[in-house]
């Protein structure tokens, strides 16, 4: 089964109607097909597939004579609320052509490959990114992990009950660095780099720190007609605000900062809310940016409440470092193409390969060019021609690493 | 069954063990359960009950001669998100304990007595405040009524079958300004006056004009990593500008302005949304004031929408003019009082009175004092014996009208 063929099975899951966008969160019915997809796409390769509490999947080419650590590839098949197509699902149905590729050109490896899927990589349900490759890798602890709680409330780890799955025992996963000797992610680029340069493909250099940030903000439930301004504690103003100045001072910084999700109570028309709770995702290119960004954002918030009457609380969801893939690898991976050189560039998008890398796996990412630079939007794009450049490349820097 | 009794009967319906407050949407079970209770407690006391479509009750006390124009009173027993226990059912509870009174005090009516029940008086669950009152007023048609749809996406007419009810037809109400000679309301007071005016009770000398405008922001959803600040096209920052424009501007006016409820799509972390809709809540004391007050909040939304490179829609979704109580009316019940005459004071809050009100019934309404001026919140509050003094200053009234 062809790329074209594979892609076109999976572009009707989990689509909206309405927008065209996807909505793939973990454990959903769309999610869930999407894996058994994988699983049955694997076996008809002849691929062992191997899964985990958490519902990660590894499928396995092991041939004859191959050992050693083993090279890893793929990367996730959740997407955001109302997504793209290609976030996720390019890297893991190219990996599948991709040894396609490798069986036509008769490859023999002399290692053996995995073609992963990690699960909730957006954080879209849970809240937490790289949730699956964070487990396997052993940096959040299942204790940890279980009491995590969806938007309705619901924990983990009865997420994982319902979904016939069970408890995520990173133990199984070993010692990742010994057990894999790189990782090799191909993902539709996030942003114009690649349109500006001309090119289809491209290597990354590094991840840029990233955190989460809850700002809770608690004022008083009143009557929106009955209640002056001035007797008012109104969390929507201090939060208004906020987003402002969070956007402001990215801009400024030029980094990044997002509030792309609020939830008010009681959330109705005609009442003064008692509480906004807004989200802050924000990005720089170096750790002390990332911290002074933040406390920026704090300090203008806690001053806006303040004067509102309302009280503030931020709360770091999840922190992540600069991630620095393997500079050797990238150099070994780019260069001396029949189509020269591929360009190497950095990006503010967290992804797997950047756990992995920090769980001392030789990491490197391959981009296939988006012409809209538009990502986690149904106008994600990537045309099939760079996307089968992709899946060449592909194979040629697996073939590279496996041989 | 005395006030404390009955009061005490509603105090666990639909309440929220974590906040305290109140959930009584229409037709839920919750709100079903209170008109249930209200049926039974109207048969305890020999009145006849009449039910239309849309579930909108009347108790009626005909005594032998009583002839003409009826006398009404009553409120609702809805609720906003997480609301307090007087608002509405104050109303009714102290209209079946003013009967009871003048049972006591052997009052004999020359005119029949309706308690009337008006359901979705807030708006909560279909937007549009005073809906009962509305379809009994004619006013709204119930051809445009059954399209409504609440934020679960359901019809009107479907909710309305679900809970066994059926079509609401403004027909069986007739001329209501034929049919009844007077509305009195009592209704616990939603802000401080009664509080500067050391008084339990007071009587209403008219409603504030107030309209609820849908503001659509619509943006281009993004990657909130890899999207540089300049290239987005984000609703988010054009909503919150609006929402510190509009409490702004309602300051120096002396006018409200609220932003209490928002929707964000896709309303995920990582995602710029691709849409953000926010609900003004506006009034002012003159019509004039209102419209200048929405227009200059609309203008400054333009703007920066046009700066932020989205685009906005504004609906007004519901606007009610000036209500003036009927003069004579207001003075008749106010003044004589072995306590005194009663303070007449105006308000910024939308009641089922003041649609009937604009129907051309004369229209009055008793305001109970509240200690901390806070409604549509857990914090909404009238003491007991505040309570009392108003079940008899109605009786009082409704003696005054009926006989």
């Amino acid at each position: 089964m062809s790329f074209e063929e594979m892609w076109a099975d999976l572009a009707p899951v989990g689509r909206s109607a309405s927008s065209g966008g996807y909505f793939r969160q973990p454990w959903t019915s769309a999610e869930t097909e999407l894996r058994e997809w994988f699983r049955a796409a694997a076996s008809d390769r002849g691929l062992e597939v191997e899964q985990d509490g958490l519902g990660n999947l590894l499928a396995w080419w092991r041939p004859d004579g191959a050992s050693g650590p083993a090279v890893l590839t793929g990367s996730h098949l959740d997407s955001v609320l109302d997504g793209g197509a290609y976030d996720g699902p390019l890297g893991v149905v190219s990996a599948l052509a991709a040894v396609d590729l490798m069986h036509e050109r008769g490859v023999v490896p002399t290692r053996p490959l995995a073609v992963g899927v990690f699960v909730e990589e957006e954080g879209s349900r849970f809240g937490l990114a790289c949730l699956g490759s964070r487990l396997a890798a052993g940096v959040l602890p299942w204790e940890k992990a279980r009491e995590l709680r969806d938007r309705d409330g619901v924990f983990l780890a009865d997420a994982l009950e319902g979904a016939g799955l069970g408890v995520a025992d990173s133990a199984a996963w070993g010692d990742l660095s010994a057990r894999f000797g790189c990782f090799v992610e191909l993902h539709v680029e996030q942003g114009r780099d690649l349109v500006d340069r001309g090119a289809a493909v491209g290597v990354a250099s590094g991840i840029w720190p990233h955190g989460r940030y809850r700002f809770d903000f608690t004022g008083e439930a009143n009557h929106a007609g009955t209640t002056r301004m001035e007797d008012r504690s109104d969390p929507m103003l201090s939060y208004a605000m906020t987003a402002l100045a969070a956007a402001k001072q990215a801009r400024l910084a030029e980094a990044r900062a997002t509030f792309g999700r609020v939830e008010v109570a009681p959330n109705g028309t005609n009442a003064v809310p008692s509480r906004v709770t807004g989200w802050l995702d924000a990005r720089a290119g170096s750790e002390s940016a990332l911290a002074s960004l933040v406390e920026g954002v704090t300090r203008q918030a806690t001053e806006r409440a303040s004067r509102d009457g309302t009280s503030l609380d931020v709360t770091a969801e999840s922190v992540s470092g600069l991630v620095s893939f393997d500079v050797g690898l990238a150099a070994r991976i780019a260069a001396d193409h029949a189509t020269g050189d591929w360009p190497v560039i950095p990006t503010a998008a967290g992804h797997d390969a950047g756990i992995l890398a920090a769980a001392g796996v030789p990491t490197a990412m391959l981009f296939v060019r988006n012409p809209t630079g538009i990502s986690h939007s149904p106008a994600e794009h990537a045309s099939m021609a760079d996307c089968l450049v992709g899946v060449s490349a592909l194979a040629d820097t697996l073939e590279r690493l496996l041989t």
